[in-house]
């Protein structure tokens, strides 16, 4: 646990320090049809175009930049197989900082190679349920702090500078799209637009097969749910995590869905109409635009929150047109 | 013919009148591997992020600046069934000018829609030779200026600004990589790099398959070449312009070849890497440097020239990994 508090002006204080290889993303007008270019109304927030692919290297950069000496020295361990993965064993390169992921041994090669070809040592647990005390060990072995990035503030307080940047680079901006699984990238984006400008509406788009957000948002409190099915795999949480929960009750508007078929559909539109690469997690907030499920009169923002796709998923994608 | 003279301080006038919505494209670092994120010596100069998906919204928006009163209101003709039939109609509905494409009846219709969706007037003709009498047949009864875009050194100018840019963005360039295919874009651009910078190798770039100018090259005059075969439609001159040969000529280093597969897997590794698409002619540059057909220890910048992919070609390359 980093700790430390999720608020308005911790958030700044990340933007502040915001330094590359971290990049500010440009906001990426998406006309639908030739006939619409120069005349859009929906920008994406171009985080797949991120150092490492997504928007995850803000808050890895914000938290090891954060360490002195002792600390940085020894590092710190996470679980991931995805985005957060490749953007911690980045970030310890180049901040010179010892970076252990836990991954479950069945995880694709692919991704256990990526996170060793960023520069980071990949610990290998039994199961998916190994996961956390695997951390908990090497953590505790290797005097490495412990990252819960479900749970912990510090995570939010880094996405949440993407936030500031939207309303910064779009003031004319009435909806943003965040995409939403454990929550932290939603908590730390809302809280920021809102209290820049409460007149913005916020709103959570999840997919219909993955939907935990949207089941907890209704019930009014943290839901797990057992089916998830969805080609977005960034946005694979089974629940919400407690702390962003609470901060996506206070500032969204809303949580919406989009269908599999809408976020293929938004994949290939960004591709051949922006010829930008999203993951399907990336592309599900635009989808939530593009296939109508929000007012499409409104200027929008939609984080694009990463690229990081495999070959055969977009094959597929690109297949099924 | 617009005419004017191909010189480098009338590049430099057009870098001065450049303006929304045409972009300064960005360098984009392209790391082989996840090891040389940070480290990076191959950087694209993105045209393929430019409005409208190509380098000839540069030259559209130049040309059709430079118009006033009678002639803007009458506007212009050219022939193309490609990136510069966009460019034009893009500019010419931006700028309120009428903008005429002439293009041979068999041309395939989402090239024709694409351009009338952009805004401009499509104009078929029977055959590929009809083009040149149907642009001066146009021209004559609307009195449209007539642009015949491999000869007019106005083109060049526009696309010339590039270099002014490429120098300026990566001041540590060593070799640039440009596509070839009339040399309209190459001479612009090796004029304005070496004028500037006569320490910078600069190199043309060619498909094995459609090799005219590195035919002229060899030969020391302008030759055409019977047979053409590529996947990058965007390249597909059978002989470079006049005008444009000669200023190869003087600011070339050389031209070099690269196979089908190298183009291929330079599409394949900018999308995978960079999360940014490129249709054939937009990766020939990076692909000699991918393939090591140039010096691969130079820091390098490659002309991405367009990213205007048909989705089936990009389904096909994909496959073929």
């Amino acid at each position: 646990m980093i700790g430390g508090e999720l608020t308005y002006s911790r958030i700044v204080e990340a933007k502040e320090r915001m330094a590359p290889p971290v990049r500010v993303t440009g906001m990426l007008p998406l006309a639908r049809t030739a006939d619409e270019v120069g005349r859009e109304r929906l920008f994406l927030k171009s985080e797949h175009l991120q150092v490492t692919g997504s928007y995850k290297a803000r808050s890895a950069f914000n938290i090891l930049r954060s360490f002195e000496g002792e600390r940085r020295r020894r590092g710190i361990v996470l679980s991931s197989s995805g985005n957060f993965a490749q953007a911690f064993a980045y970030a310890g390169r180049v901040l010179d900082s010892p970076v252990a992921i836990v991954m479950p041994e069945y995880t694709a090669e692919v991704k256990v190679e990526g996170t060793r070809e960023y520069g980071a040592e990949v610990v290998l647990c039994p199961t998916f349920a190994d996961r956390d005390p695997a951390v908990e060990q090497v953590g505790a072995e290797r005097g490495m702090v412990i990252l819960h990035t479900f749970e912990d503030p510090e995570v939010a307080v880094g996405h949440g500078t993407i936030g500031l940047e939207v309303v910064e680079q779009l003031p004319e901006v009435e909806t943003v799209l965040i995409p939403v699984s454990s929550g932290g990238l939603a908590a730390g984006i809302a809280l920021a637009v809102k209290e820049r400008r409460p007149d913005v509406t916020v709103l959570g788009v999840q997919p219909e097969g993955g939907n935990a957000a949207y089941v907890s948002w209704q019930a009014g409190e943290v839901r797990a749910v057992d089916r998830w099915e969805s080609m977005a795999d960034a946005l694979s949480a089974r629940r919400p995590g407690k702390l962003p929960f609470e901060y996506l009750q206070r500032y969204l508007d809303d949580i919406v869905l989009v269908s599999e078929e809408a976020i293929a559909e938004a994949v290939r539109t960004i591709l051949f109409r922006t010829k930008t690469l999203t993951e399907p997690g990336g592309a599900t907030a635009a989808a939530a635009f593009l296939s109508g499920v929000v007012d499409t009169g409104k200027v929008t923002a939609a984080i694009a929150s990463g690229g990081n796709i495999q070959p055969s998923v977009l094959e597929k994608i690109l297949g099924g047109e």
